[in-house]
């Protein structure tokens, strides 16, 4: 089972994915944790050019760049790990890629849903868990000094909470918000909550004869 | 005028572009030599990551990569030296791209069409010019150590070699073959003729009004 969890900075993902990953392997799963952009020597080295803030970068480019980087994720990675039957955890996947590069209609969202076609040959998570948060609630979250995202204020965070809400459903074939503004321990348990009901309609289906 | 060079290496592409940009220069033309991938920061960074043998990566990670690069330069070098009037000469171009990646069908050649005309939001040259080499003749010019492209051999070469052909009408709407087994000042005189007979025909169009 492939799970993705996804929402603007300050939500929450990591601590989130700490705990899940942590409930997973109690309950006797082999659980691989990633982070897209990364986690693999070639992801990583692309990840440095993407968060490189002396290069110029058109938005065209910086997309490539992330679906080059999760294509290598997806091959290196996340395929031989789920033919193995292990669980697989990633902050982030191409629901961020689209919704990044598409605000302001920089980037087209159709010309980057089919570019991340190809960049993962179709290659979904079974679950997107969507953490969202008011921009207001995640500006009062924010790091001091804001990082390059963050500066862009708060009326940009609403954009780009907006959109994750508008294009989570093509995320995967199961998809769920996830309130952001709860507590920790409240968060958790709506995320079980949702990765039982999608593991229990898995374990009903035959295996996958791919 | 943007005019791009390709083949297989040992054809004498280096050579040529040379020879072409001094001679356009004598003709009172501003140009701007380039290669693809590379000639901008990102893409020279990303270049970077492409040569590194030590990196595992996916055909469509290689092929994003390259896109990418191509994207910045395109954007970053090639438009606007066109909109103020340069002629443009690139070592390589997206054709390259395309016979590398999709040779073995390692990645479907149309697909990589579709995703240069993305990458470069549809420019193409207004002439490829392939120097053509039998790849017998190619392996003789190799370094001694070949690299890692040469290693895999004549049968391999002769197969890249013939994908430039089969995709060349497909790269430009002016496309001319040059056979380069001829020598230097023989190769120079048919890629002026080539180079005059389109700009002749560009003279005579009315400007672009895009």
């Amino acid at each position: 089972m492939f799970i993705a969890l996804d929402g603007i900075d300050g939500a929450g993902k990591s601590t989130q994915i700490a705990l899940l990953t942590r409930w997973l392997t109690d309950q006797g799963e082999q659980v691989i944790s990633l982070r897209d952009p990364g986690s693999t020597a070639t992801g990583e080295a692309i990840r440095q050019i993407l968060l490189d803030s002396q290069l110029q970068m058109h938005r065209r480019c910086e997309a490539l760049l992330y679906m080059a980087a999760r294509s290598q994720l997806v091959e290196e990675r996340i395929r031989p790990a789920l033919a193995e039957g292990k669980t697989v955890v990633s902050d982030r996947f191409l629901l961020a890629n689209v919704v990044y590069q598409s605000v302001g209609k920089a980037v087209d969202a159709d010309l980057l849903w089919r570019l991340g076609e190809i960049a993962t040959a179709r290659l979904q998570p079974d679950l997107t868990l969507l953490l969202d948060l008011p921009a207001g609630e995640a500006v009062k979250r924010q790091r001091n000094p804001p990082d390059r995202v963050e500066s862009r204020g708060q009326a940009y965070m609403e954009q780009v909470r907006q959109a994750f809400l508008l294009q989570l459903p093509a995320a995967s074939p199961q998809t769920a918000v996830i309130d952001a503004s709860q507590s920790v321990a409240s968060m958790h348990t709506a995320i079980v909550q949702q990765v039982q009901r999608v593991r229990h309609a898995h374990l009903q289906q035959p295996p996958d004869p791919g």
